[in-house]
């Protein structure tokens, strides 16, 4: 196990018919798609703290993997993991990384030292950067598992807590500007309550705008052009969670005036815990100009929490291509593997059939948007189904140029028509299908 | 069953060892609680279709119950639902009423019929309401019924059908503002999505606000002074409802400028299907200045669907009154029963139990919520627990008057202090059971 | 509309690539696979509810679809929809059907004429399938929606509703053998509860088992050599249902020795509202040897309630298909697609593309099942993972040759091995997905 | 921390007036009802794990709670945490405990150490037993913490993993019989599945029955008197548990003849995670006479995990004791506190008002219960409500005396009256308010 990715071969193209599980069937990262390479539309990015951290361990289970590349010593594990993390990268042709302050560098006995070995960690992986094309996607600081955090950290009752979660942020960021990352973060796990009996709630939504203010003052004031992203999640850890969802966020960033600087980071299996398909908060987010980066992974219907599961499902993932690519396609953001091998999953091989299952899954899933979009019957049925707005009443009401009174009139006049067309959701639905499955 | 309500004993407070069922044991109209009635404070509203036109038909089953009034005629048998429905209201001493316009006055040939029968039912209403005390909390028009509606009203594919809505909708101002309604509401049931292959939810959302801003306009130019209200539901009828939860519904309000002229009306069942709680939608509302009214019921856990429930649970009840009260108590709004009996239960005294249990419930609610104020011990643990923002670092940071790079350095030099107290949410519970229970 | 089908152009297969919507894409009923034709493997059954009898109507809307065939005349209309289902099932290539009592013929008056309607209609139904090779999959009888079934029918607290069900039961079973079913039906939409204040529980079921010994004691009678079938359903429209899901109907089978008469009727939408996979309760079925026959849809992951949509996921068709290859396949069962259009998908056409999209999606199903089957690869590795039983302890375990004591000595004297296989999920998962999608 | 209960009160009962914390408000355990003492109506129990062992983690956070018991030496920190266990339970009033090997006794380096440390921490507890009056509740083995056991124990795809699991059970059957627990538990945490793509359901189930008969040989072999039982969860940590539900046990059970030494220990917040009410489960189980010991907790409605919080519903209690009462009350169960204090909650006192919320509750409940049943009027209407049994037509009925022919022929004669009575629900639930909240 101490090998980790030593023996494991490279992972490449090799068609579907393959029966190499080390290949990709669907993934061929120099083909070109409306004048880019998949590699460039998708730009995956492997998870630090999935990917070389976590060790198996559930609710009611003790570890299952080993992650401890070999050494009991902190700083020699942590840069252990980096050449791990790098030779899988490369093995993968994976291209983008994300982490949080405490997946790379140890925490110490003081912030001081907590920061060292940051700053350490952080000048090691840009060495190991120099001459590949490997890059940051995003960085974030880890506020929600340290004791300090229980009750949350720019939502804390405890001005304290609050003080050390902006320390840890404003050297995340420092990280993040030193390594040349695109993106920020921000995933409110302890943003939140346990029960309303002892929170205020607006209290703390004002001060968790207060911290995001200071944190894009500071970025800016560092150099960072990128996007911060809020990351929704309704609940897990805490009871609720105040980035519920993108539209609750977008409430957040409109009250607090937040819109210029943030976007959002839309998990999949976030989504689907507060009630929503994957692609409809990616539509949302879209269509308010918020949509950032993506958390791939998907959840079990029939489970409550966050199994961050690697995506399977290629229905999904070409509907939500189809959304990223209305969105314009990715700028600062990218596909981040939020996703983990199950528990029994625990040697180095199931970490990259998880990859490979993701990353096939999301290139169909873009090749698959790319042929709805050049098939066009959808589009064709959608245009023609909003026309009654292009002229007469429809043209008046969106331009904002008729009252109720005249529209009573209309109607009173008998001149609406109470004759309406299908929705055609089962021919839509076959086309997709036809189209996903050809 | 013609004679419906005239048998039906007057309903009075006889305290809790009555065994009289047609008895209120908790809701005593005439106790002063904090310088009001309890019938000031509850505002208690009567709606008009669960109690007066639904006939128990669900999904799988016909009619259980006779709503025939002993008349065919389709105007006879709406005045005769009036003459019950005060009848209803008058031995039940309830004191508002809620309506959409199709409850209280039957669909024409044509729309000149429609609004015909409208006036002249709200004409009779009107008259009725004479000498009473009796008052129209709220009124509003039903856009999701008919088969025009099936993509929606406002946010419809159609332009005819968005027309026929804002008529619908005019005419049903036009009744609330002469029947002296304090409140007009907007339930968006179809206005969502069945399926977003056909959807362009951009277009349909700036639909909606469109439509929303000729109903502030008009309602205006007539007088009308009280709330506008969206009422948050997340799915049901439709896959996908727009005004999913309260923070949705404010995203939208700041979105379009609507904050000056909407509020909310807060149902129960329908926070429980987004996933939140009851009390914490109205407190989401509470702390953005946009708690209007009520509909009080409950769900069930294990339904995934609006089930409309009278409610019985006198600890929600009492979480629910403190926010209200937290509110400033009710302006134009009050607590409508949007609570209908089980399909099983369909005879008149069904419906009078299920008002005495939904009223008794928010009356103890309404008790209990003033006993947790006066007993004061979670207010008191509440304000001890953000006392760290008083002074200190915690009053920088309230008073926007610190950065990263200060609270860095309040960390790196050791001031901020690890310990965290205790939320002590079982001791708090422990008080709201005492209190609840005692 | 009152054509309905006349106008309807035969569905045939037509590949893939074929842009006519009115044709399959890859549901080709000859096509020969493990010696049967697709045709014989997959039984498609119409359901005559929802195809030639619902209107559309929702708990929020009026009905959409017009199902009156060109006549108020109810048997008129009973027998015109004979005809209309019988050229669909024509043109659509489907060889089966299922029926409720009520579905097929209209309730009369009386009892008695209720039973002439029913015969007379069925008689119908016979002089129509003669000279084709249409088949009666199942019937069932209606005992849920009529006001007398409000408390339930085999579970009523009132005598005479039970004796009602009884009778109409007996019917229904006539009406099975009259036109050769092989299956009859019991879905207890109404047995169950809405509160267990009013309710016997143990007293309910006891009658449930009677009414079911009664059915099979006639039926036998009869000449009936077919399957009684349960379906489970876990709730909707009661809030608890007794036969909630495979595994609760099996216990009740076995507490009342019903297991040699009854096979189950698993629903994939009842399944998942239940909170399972489709498949897991296919296979809990199919270990029990009463996996008998299935209604195909699919539900809605965020819906609380039975949507009942046309299926059109491939991948849980392919390992629901591969449930009922390791079950031997359909012997009296088949797949009947209780599904139906989308309130809006209110034309003949959506029916069509419907049935198209559940048809297609279980052709794909049976393919990919068998094409799983031949790779070999899971199989072989679920062998090989479960091989440590074949000798060894292991062998002693499964033959009952051994007990706690020498197990504890086994691993006392360190016998057992503490290292474990990976599971391999997400390999085996990249198989499935290579399989499904090339 | 390290004196942990040492500064804590004794708790007693001191009526719901007082305001000391540290009192029962509703507990009072000398209070006779119906002939026995709460104290001998409600067998409360200590779990050792969430009292003693747990220490906050979740899966996103570390630990919060010190349980160390002021040393670093395992047998030692054992002891600590009997003695501390011991003068909780004194202090609170406790009279029973429940454990798992695990958290009594440390792992050893082999299991013949491990053994021994089991062996040894029995003793010691034993002896602390001697001239107390605590008793042992039951006994269980942790046979899914251990990465071994990450297949399952008794279900584990490895014969090795299954002669372990038997091993630990052997022992902690020992154990339980040792210090004369009058039940041995089963919960299979592992025993599901993740996938069933590398499953072999039937296997499994077959293997796991055969665990349990060895284990009932073995412990009848000892003189164990006491139950078995089996706890059911339907899912967490795994994606599916076998033992989902109380049906789903009693289908196991009566499959493979283990209904003599088999009950079941219902645990509410189980229950409501299979999408039932904890009551349901619980009148399951009595109906079909397997009703032995509870987990008493609860869950939170919108969260998809085992929250495994103290209960704090009365009404869910008094339904609860309704459902004991009615099968007996308790043998050999009792109820056992399965809950913990929330993360933040992480003083001694915490976990002191967590019991007290627990205990008060279901004093509560338990007076409630016998009110309800003195009261009558519930019990009167459904008495009344199943009358129609007794005597003509329905007596034939449940005397198996009739026929479907001769149930048709009494419809077909008129005889069945159409008329039906009402449900009543809203009626019954003023009941149950009016005597709880009096």
């Amino acid at each position: 196990m101490n090998k980790f990715f030593k023996d494991m071969p490279e992972v490449k193209y090799e068609g579907p018919n393959s029966k190499n599980p080390f290949s990709y069937k669907f993934y061929d990262a120099e083909k070109i798609i409306d004048g880019k390479t998949m590699e460039e539309h998708l730009k995956f990015a492997m998870s630090w703290w999935h990917t070389l951290t976590a060790v198996g361990t559930d609710p009611f289970g003790e570890a299952t993997m080993d992650r401890t590349y070999g050494t009991e010593d902190p700083m020699l594990r942590a840069k252990a993991r980096v050449d791990a993390g790098f030779e899988f990268m490369t093995k993968m042709g994976i291209k983008y990384f994300c982490f949080h302050d405490v997946d790379i560098a140890p925490v110490g006995e003081t912030f001081e030292e907590t920061k060292k070995n940051l700053q350490e960690i952080v000048a090691y992986i840009k060495s190991k950067m120099e001459g590949t094309d490997i890059k940051l996607l995003w960085g974030t600081a880890n506020c929600f598992g340290d004791p300090r955090y229980m009750h949350g950290a720019g939502t804390s009752c405890r001005a304290d807590s609050f003080a050390h979660a902006a320390a840890q942020i404003k050297n995340a960021i420092d990280a993040t500007v030193e390594l040349g990352g695109t993106g920020y973060v921000f995933w409110g796990g302890r943003e939140g309550y346990e029960t309303l009996l002892n929170t205020r709630m607006d209290f703390e939504l004002d001060n968790m705008a207060r911290l995001m203010k200071m944190a894009v003052k500071y970025g800016r004031s560092k150099g960072f052009k990128g996007d911060f992203y809020i990351e929704p999640k309704p609940k897990e850890p805490t009871k609720h969670q105040y980035d519920y969802d993108t539209s609750t966020v977008l409430a957040f960033l409109r009250k607090y005036d937040l819109m210029d600087d943030f976007k959002l980071n839309i998990e999949a299996n976030h989504a689907t815990l507060a009630g929503h398909t994957f692609n409809h908060d990616l539509a949302m987010a879209r269509i308010n100009g918020v949509l950032g980066s993506v958390d791939a992974n998907q959840g079990d219907a029939h489970l409550g929490w966050d199994t961050d599961q690697f995506p399977t499902d290629v229905k999904d993932a070409t509907l939500a291509m189809l959304e990223i690519i209305k969105a314009g396609g990715f700028t600062n953001g990218g596909l981040n593997f939020d996703a983990k091998v199950r528990r029994p999953s625990f040697t180095y091989e199931d970490i990259v059939y998880g990859y490979i299952s993701g990353m096939d899954t999301f290139a169909l899933g873009l090749i698959k948007a790319y042929e709805l979009i050049e098939d066009g019957r959808i589009e064709e049925f959608v245009e023609q189904r909003y026309s009654s707005y292009k002229d007469g009443i429809g043209k008046k009401i969106v331009e904002d140029n008729t009252s109720l009174e005249e529209l009573e009139k209309y109607v009173l006049e008998g001149k609406d028509n109470s004759e309406v067309e299908s929705g055609r959701q089962e021919y839509l639905e076959n086309i997709l299908n036809q189209i996903i499955y050809k």
